[in-house]
């Protein structure tokens, strides 16, 4: 892509609510446009970052067997009297049709998705089934001011699992934190992401929490300093044992929540009546868990957490472009070439083809934060330089030595 | 993907509102589920022709130098006064935050795109410029009774188009027709489709809506007898000759609009003060269009027109599979090899390996409509049956001749 195509513009200021680093960075590197509190645009770099946020997760749940479908936000508001939730839910929005039908937007989907999984399942053959999507949500928050980490609207992915009893929902369960992990290791910030327990509900003693540090977070965790497992607040009162190694002291640390997995047991299956005939014949209960992880959320955590004072530093694999290219007054046909070789082959290039100063060039080129920016110039000759941003050594290559290593 | 394991089940009743042969044959064939009217889940088979459908709009959306971005559905009540459509536009879902914040969900964007536009564009120099997006967009029908036709939630693509004049807007308004044609070959609807013209409003004499001929559609156009344009039942009042060729007569067709482009003019750009700088340095306003595609609303289009008494037909491009697979009794063992290898090379097939009679299978085969239907039995030996579902001959193939044909 060409820079000087593209529908994007770095801007020098930012709207002055934004408290988060991360916001006023995206906003300021033209990845996201703000709407109002709570609620943005995504532009074309922080569209690619989602989009790929996107393709490591659905990636990474096909592999545990999930199955992907899509929810509607319009949920009716009798499926939420079902769980009793259209009271007591305050996030909710709530709004009513021509034909005075009432809907509440989708702020979680249990309250379809089990009533969807009741048509599906029958008998013990049909268990276990997980289903999952990556879909718009929506908050009714009373405060939105964490940027992209906290909005009333939003993408995340949702995953619903259906099992015959709770030992298969426990190995499930099991699974899914472990592709959790996949998945916060591909995004880069594995290093920075604790599980955490919480609370659990009636059916389990916990939840747990991933949770990623960071100053702009707005949850307090407490790290054990012996296995580095989280506890949240809510479960800290009274009990001062770590639930896995029984350590007794902890660090504090600001944190923004990634993921969120859930053991619901019959939560949502009684309401509906979600059940399956067993092997004996016996009529049983479905139990159910499941598991979030705020996609767009996402992208603001990673956001936090690989920058400096120069811009962002995006891992490589949910980065916008894969390289940055840079062409310097008189090189220009070079680099036309450089560009045209990496497009036909493949690699995702943004062409910074503009009228601007090489300094300007570079400054914007440290502010969005592809991993990999290469420079044509007349002194580079034959040559490409190739420097990471993460990185302050630079080094010449022939492009046969770049396509190797951009490809790799 | 083996059946055994889809969340795909076909079903023999479907709901007894729907009216639409399409949306009865999608809910039978467990492509979508109904959650209620006007509102449908998309199952795995009917989340694969949406995404492939997405796929080709996106290609040709980017062919005309058009960039994607992604706009929420939170549209604050300021930007509908703005356009003074807070109070006019009856498809509106109005609804209420906790901090008494309104939003209307979008059911068209002009309102977010013209004031996004506004922060990038200051000079000629940053026209034309063309944004779309593939979004959930939201109406508040009073009746919601044609299927996957008209929906109150449905996705859609919608294109937004920036110009310096109204010329560069008529050259780009061609463009965006020749784009659609494209897609709709690529559907397989182009021989059932009517460029249509409906009324323009203050800005153009004429829009164009593009009507896909079915029973099922809701509404009514005129064809040329002589060179098959449509007309709309709006701007045939009085005016009885065909804008393009002067024709007066006319053939009656049901039909149902795929797509809608509209010359806009400065209609959405006054209200939000969206100007440029030209090149004498003179302030001007900037002319726009907008044009939309119906993506959920094209997948019914597409059921209503191929399918006959047994199922869908679906075309190639926009199948959820490329290849059925299916063994009979005994060959087991030598479908299993046929599919890994189907699957090695990348063909997207579908392997129904459950414990079902040859006849219940194939009666399914058809349901679901997937082009290509392959049959792996005793009798075949080392050949693999296939099997179009356009056509009643069935051939012989070995399995690197079947690979060349489906690979082709």
């Amino acid at each position: 892509m060409k820079f000087s195509k593209l529908f994007a513009k770095t801007r020098k200021d930012y709207p002055k609510d934004e408290i988060s680093l991360s916001s006023q960075l995206l906003i300021r590197a033209g990845f996201v446009d703000k709407v109002t509190a709570g609620v943005y645009t995504l532009l074309p770099f922080g569209l690619s970052v989602v989009n790929k946020i996107s393709k490591i997760i659905r990636e990474e749940m096909n592999a545990v067997g999930a199955q992907e479908i899509l929810m509607p936000a319009l949920v009716p508001k009798q499926n939420w009297e079902k769980t009793g939730r259209w009271e007591t839910f305050d996030a909710l929005y709530r709004l009513k049709g021509v034909d005075e039908k009432e809907y509440g937007l989708g702020a979680t989907h249990e309250e379809l998705v089990a009533p969807l999984a009741k048509k599906f399942i029958n008998s013990y053959r049909d268990l276990p089934l997980a289903l999952y999507q990556i879909q718009t949500k929506f908050r009714n928050e009373i405060r939105a001011k964490s940027g992209v980490l906290r909005t009333r609207e939003f993408l995340m992915k949702d995953l619903y699992s259906f099992h015959s009893d709770e030992e298969d929902l426990d190995k499930y369960y099991d699974k899914i934190i472990a592709a959790y992990w996949k998945i916060f290791t591909r995004c880069g910030i594995r290093d920075k992401t604790y599980l955490t327990f919480a609370s659990g509900g009636t059916f389990s003693k916990y939840s747990h929490e991933f949770q990623s540090e960071t100053e702009a977070g707005e949850d307090e965790i407490y790290l054990c300093k012996n296995c580095l497992v989280g506890l949240n607040r809510e479960i800290l009162n009274g009990e001062f044992k770590c639930p896995k190694c029984q350590g007794k002291e902890y660090e504090i640390k600001k944190a923004v929540e990634v993921g969120n997995i859930f053991k619901l047991g019959t939560k949502y299956t009684e309401p509906f009546d979600l059940s399956f005939i067993d092997k004996k014949g016996d009529k049983k209960m479905v139990v159910m868990g499941c598991y979030g992880i705020g996609v767009s959320r996402l992208m603001g955590a990673i956001a936090e957490i690989h920058h400096d004072d120069k811009g962002f530093i995006w891992p490589d694999e949910v980065a916008p472009f894969k390289a940055h290219l840079i062409s310097l007054e008189g090189a220009e046909e070079k680099a036309d070439e450089v560009y045209a070789q990496l497009v036909k082959e493949g690699v995702e290039v943004l062409y910074d083809d503009r009228e601007l100063s090489a300094g300007e060039k570079f400054v914007e080129a440290d502010l969005i934060g592809i991993p990999n920016r290469l420079v044509v110039s007349v002194k580079t000759a034959d040559k490409i330089e190739l420097k990471r941003r993460d990185s302050e050594k630079t080094g010449l290559l022939s492009s046969e030595a770049l396509l190797k290593t951009l490809r790799g």
